[in-house]
């Protein structure tokens, strides 16, 4: 019985002590071509790999990263066990950087920014956090706990999930009717969706057109849900404001892609939450415990959701 | 008895409404000119009037903003009580605008900016909060506030003032020898200071040397605190990573001025926090109130300390 590490080695490393002082019982491998793929119970991974189907026994293949749409459910076996990253450094590096997102558009950060490179000292003017509309897309865990954070500044709160929530001093919304309502009162929106096919396309030109005039965008899902070229449109004509956007698609951007350019758009290259290797090795650690104990991992995946 | 407001139009139609409704047996006026002198018992205002003396009758100068630093002290009488404005608008606005500023340097957004400029898709080594130890020079009431807001995200907190303070989860120094270990343990340091006598030129090329390396600054204090020479070569050595600042000296800051184009610097005009009309009009309502009752007035400034 084997646990299956196929990432990098730094993180590796720091899996292993973990694993070598909480499961010294079980077997802690990294390289693919040496282990016998027979013993191999657990797989960690960010794709799944090709030849997968020579770990016969395999019984939970883990993502590495906090989404799994980069693994193509079909090539996993029925009778495996999907399990998304869920660990509190992900956590905290996403309330952070939706936070410093959020306030930044608040701010105007943007228009400040475009400013300093004219070399214009001039206020913009600024609205109240009381009356600035916030909501997020997607209340998982990530969801939930940058609403979190930004419940002190008084901003006023909504967020849109796929089924019912209720969440304290926030306003909760599903379905496609809540969507609609939700949107029409965001002064600042935030994605924060897993990648699914019902989320692929998700922030087009028909979602920015439904937000109030002057509207301002952080995407922290994936690429993939965002349509380039209807930021672009809108943010052109005005009717949204600004932008900041962590995701694309492709990544990297390539070179002379508009967004590098763009005054109203604030670009970070993927880097708004990752794995951090101390705090992921405790939650695969604790997950595979509670799997021996007849219990469902924290993060198991719902293939038919796609999340 | 009179109180004469020497302000812009805007945010007097704001006092004007508020003082009506509370004090209405106070007649309220806009304009030194018409107004009768002997009756003037409180006047704010962002500079002393040249023609202070006559009204002769003042018991209560105002600033209408946050600091007092604009006042000429030996040109008001002993007699009258200088009240700076402290109101809750202000204070939740710095909030803002600095948790915005620590989250931006934590998450090396000075950085990003640069590679957007550039169009490289690349990720900047990123140390966790746990380890991002923020230090706050100041610790008065915006002070404490912006503490307040950084608490959450778990960087290890400090804060250094004249006198010594106490605050919970926060390691308090103070004098001259305090700041010698706060200034050697702060991977960001902010600077919320008073501008006198003592803090003018305070964050210049001594200080910045008892930074560790690669340390960011954060000034929303007072232009004339700040050494720009200092600051552009602490940045251009690489001793310091990257700095967001809100104020110069003068203000506005000139064309061609190093700030502007500096790509480690992030400039805002002096925008962190501004005085909100209709919270201010009720923290002065209050101060009357207090004076009428014999007691001090909140913001009540010691000559001796200038603030």
């Amino acid at each position: 019985m084997t646990f299956l590490f196929n990432s990098d080695a730094r993180r590796g490393a720091v899996f292993a002590d973990a694993f070598a002082k909480e499961l010294p019982d079980l077997p802690f491998e990294m390289d693919g071509a040496t282990v016998d793929p027979d013993t191999v119970r657990y797989l960690i991974t960010w794709t799944v790999p090709d030849n997968l189907a020579r770990y016969r026994n395999l019984e939970i293949l883990f993502s590495i990263g906090a989404g799994v749409d980069q693994f193509r459910f079909d090539a996993v076996p029925a009778t495996v066990k999907i399990v998304r990253m869920v660990e509190e450094g992900i956590v905290r590096m996403m309330q952070e950087y939706v936070t410093l997102a959020v306030l930044a558009l608040h701010r105007n950060l943007p228009g400040y920014l475009a400013q300093q490179r004219a070399g214009q000292w001039r206020d913009i003017p600024q609205p109240q956090a009381g009356s600035r509309r916030t909501g997020v897309l997607g209340l998982g865990q990530l969801g939930q706990a940058v609403l979190d954070r930004l419940k002190p500044f008084g901003f006023p709160l909504a967020g849109w999930s796929r089924s019912p929530r209720q969440i304290e001093s926030v306003s909760c919304h599903h379905g496609k009717a809540g969507l609609e309502k939700m949107l029409a009162a965001s002064d600042i929106l935030v994605c924060l969706l897993p990648l699914t096919e019902e989320t692929r396309g998700f922030l087009n030109a028909d979602l920015f057109a439904k937000l109030p005039e002057g509207a301002a965008l952080v995407h922290t899902g994936r690429g993939p849900q965002l349509d380039h070229q209807a930021l672009v449109a809108a943010l052109d004509s005005s009717h949204l404001s600004a932008a900041m956007i962590d995701v694309t698609d492709p990544e990297p951007l390539p070179a002379g892609h508009t967004f590098w350019s763009h005054p109203k758009i604030v670009m970070t290259p993927h880097v708004a939450s990752v794995t951090q290797p101390a705090t992921a090795a405790q939650a695969v650690i604790d997950n595979i415990k509670r799997h021996r104990a007849g219990l469902d991992p924290i993060g198991l995946v719902d293939r038919s959701r796609g999340y």
